[in-house]
């Protein structure tokens, strides 16, 4: 067992796990502050944003490299993007023959949703 | 006027106003991912999320630098980090006497929330 809490519906997809009260609610501690910038901050450049909107938004709520052309920058980058992305947290990864899939991990995205929220 | 929709209920708080659908409605632009990467951004750096939460868990739902003094770091660094948090539209400030005090712009938290909606 990891020393996080799991939440219930799901398991932990990578070495983060949603930790934390909303933002709002009492001054984080240097702990969860570590863990959930991370998150953020996997989120907080312009082309791992587009990678992270073409798979979530792609069909069957997964994409390959494959399925990604448009984002202007070469393969290699874009899977070194989504890996980056997948040890933050916000993906999980299927190897399927040739390809490995991205599929976005729905509790992480609520639990950030969750730290956004106004008293 | 600015070119971007003002949102009803407030106006621009700084450079930066939520623009997008949920990031799995459709892939975003370029355009898009820019102006939205920046606030996430902002709220990648530990220090500056337990500032963040700082400010938005102090009573009456604002703080000066005055207030803030446990999170290790100095007040020109807290007051540095203070200023690129407004900067990306996520706090709003007021200067009152000697101190500017700051406060959290709630549209546009709860703007970052609808992003992270799942479908």
């Amino acid at each position: 067992m990891s020393n996080v809490k799991a939440r219930p519906e799901s398991e932990a997809p990578g070495s983060v796990v949603p930790c934390c009260p909303p933002l709002s609610e009492r001054p984080f501690t240097a702990e969860e502050a570590e863990r959930t910038a991370r998150m953020f901050k996997a989120l907080g450049d312009p082309v791992r944003l587009r990678l992270f909107s073409a798979v979530a938004s792609h069909e069957g709520g997964e994409a390959c490299v494959c399925d990604i052309s448009d984002v202007g920058v070469s393969q290699p980058t874009v899977s070194h993007h989504l890996k980056k992305l997948k040890e933050a947290g916000l993906l999980t990864s299927e190897r399927r023959g040739t390809w490995v899939y991205y599929r976005v991990e729905p509790s992480v995205l609520a639990a950030m949703g969750q730290l956004l929220a106004v008293r």
